[in-house]
């Protein structure tokens, strides 16, 4: 089972369409060149997780600049869509370029903050209300890029229980943006490598008082450190701890902006144009982010293995977790292959 | 709905035998003297919780000295039983000295940081092995005191990412306490107002490693800063985001020492010489805490409304949250009154 693609029991209709169904188990069977040759064929678009799939521990995934030139060559759109929102659109762009993919522009990368962005819009939290953020300076920035406002951060990164009771006063009686009366719209996290008490404090304050809790994922947990193979706390981390201590049990957010959220690949079709979701493939390492992304979204799905899903999780992953194909990397979508 | 107290529906047999009972909402009525002095009599032992119980924003309640000192007078064993881990017995001892309670000590204190401790025993976590810890410096010194050796808690209060990779390296690879080669025997949390990523990513990892997550409680928030009204996030925010960091959903602790644990009352019963929980009596100002640990240990229960919980909520609990009695504070419990 070394260089292989899964039929999974067939949960949608739109890529099974081509393949054997089994009624429990599925059919795998090697993504040999053919097969990649049709997948590439059946779509018009395809979308890239980044960290794991296109590039992992700081170096571009050998294979991956041939592979997304040789998509493009044939006219395909290429994407990429990252739960990562500690940077903003623009950085993770510029990464792409310095690591070798010379045309990445801020357009063609879809991030989980600038989604907790447009989805603050979309359930109209008014512009002239501030945002308290959990997360780092790209959520931020895609923040303020959308036009709101905001607070918390990067700047409470320093502030200790001394500052709080001051901090919870001067929010006290914040109601939620429908009906408040005070100048807080929402809270918005995201993974934030600078969390403190003070932090999950003033956010769980003012989610207790009734503003919404946005998360821009809840990826629980995954390698964010300098070290290949260590794993760091996720923005699912963080939000239990808000969500929880705002007396939510079990931690629940109010919206969730990320992978695997239907909003978010509505989102990004609109934003493309109205792709059709059955013409397009997600390429992604995780099956609870990325596969359940795609399959929830009626996409395509090709799980890699250059990331944190071993083989054996991916022979394991049932309903909307189950990728239609399976790769060792994204090389196996290089045209030199067929 | 004054000056009351509840018949809850009968979810045990020890003190509801001496009442009224309906089927389903329980009859209310007001703790009369004559009820109160019905209920010191037919209990041996009187178990306070602390906060918003005997004393509140820093002083004692009105007539609490009096209640405590006038059951002592009629013979009866008078405890204090706590979820606070963030100080050691001793110092919680000397701070109702200091508020005029002249007669406690140590030994009349149990709180979960204690309980904490007493169970990893229980648990035959050894000796020989470091427990990670999140907490206050009474949660660690009551590790220490057991004779368990530590790191983390105040020690890593000022740590950063920037440590995060070497610290996560020295620990790899830490298995769990009955077959690790590490020499780490447990992750125990408790409440911490300096609470980190750094703490938060070394936690998840060991845990994630398969080491025990001992959680001293696991209150979502309360009232713990300086201002009256003002709720911070307790140890069940920081068990939420630690479990998850690990990758657990819900977040879970593999143990929870503090009150509602029965685990915990029955370490209190063994401690005082096998008192008959049904001839206790429980105090306390929370429901899903004090209440709900009252209920289970089969003790009866006395709410009291200075504290955290309101007379409506009081008034809505049913099950293992629903008290035998509700009083507006522990100076229902004077001799004066009767």
């Amino acid at each position: 089972w070394g260089f292989l693609d899964t039929w999974a029991p067939d949960h949608r209709s739109a890529s099974a369409s081509a393949f054997l169904r089994l009624p429990r188990f599925g059919v795998r069977r090697s993504l040999a060149p053919q097969r990649a040759k049709h997948l590439v064929e059946s779509a018009d678009a395809f979308v890239f997780d980044m960290d794991g799939v296109v590039w992992s521990g700081g170096s571009l995934i050998a294979g991956a600049c041939e592979a997304l030139d040789g998509l493009r060559s044939l006219g395909k759109t290429v994407i990429f869509v990252t739960n990562n929102s500690m940077k903003r659109r623009a950085e993770l762009a510029a990464e792409l370029r310095q690591l070798g993919v010379d045309w990445a522009e801020e357009r063609h990368v879809f991030n989980s903050g600038a989604a907790a962005a447009a989805l603050l819009e979309v359930r109209k939290v008014p512009k002239d209300r501030e945002v308290y953020v959990i997360g780092e300076a790209g959520l931020v920035d895609e923040l303020r890029l959308r036009g709101y406002q905001t607070s918390g951060g990067p700047d409470d990164a320093l502030r200790s229980i001394e500052d709080l009771p001051t901090a919870l006063s001067d929010l006290s009686g914040q109601g939620p943006a429908s009906t408040g009366t005070g100048k807080m719209g929402a809270v918005v996290l995201g993974n934030d490598r600078q969390l403190n008490f003070f932090k999950v404090a003033v956010a769980a304050h003012l989610v207790r008082n009734g503003l919404p809790l946005v998360a821009a994922n809840d990826d629980l947990y995954g390698p964010q450190g300098p070290v290949p193979g260590q794993n760091w706390p996720g923005a699912g981390s963080v939000m239990a701890a808000v969500a929880a201590g705002a007396g939510r049990w079990p931690p629940t957010p109010d919206v969730i902006a990320g992978k695997p959220s239907i909003d978010f690949a509505d989102a990004i079709r609109a934003e493309l144009g109205g792709l059709r979701a059955s013409r397009m493939v997600m390429v992604g390492d995780r099956l609870d982010t990325d596969i359940a992304f795609g399959v929830r979204a009626g996409m395509k799905t090709l799980l890699v293995l250059s990331g944190v899903t071993s083989e054996a999780a991916a022979r394991e992953a049932r309903g909307e977790l189950a990728p239609d194909n399976v790769a060792p990397s994204i090389a196996a979508l290089c045209r030199t292959g067929w």
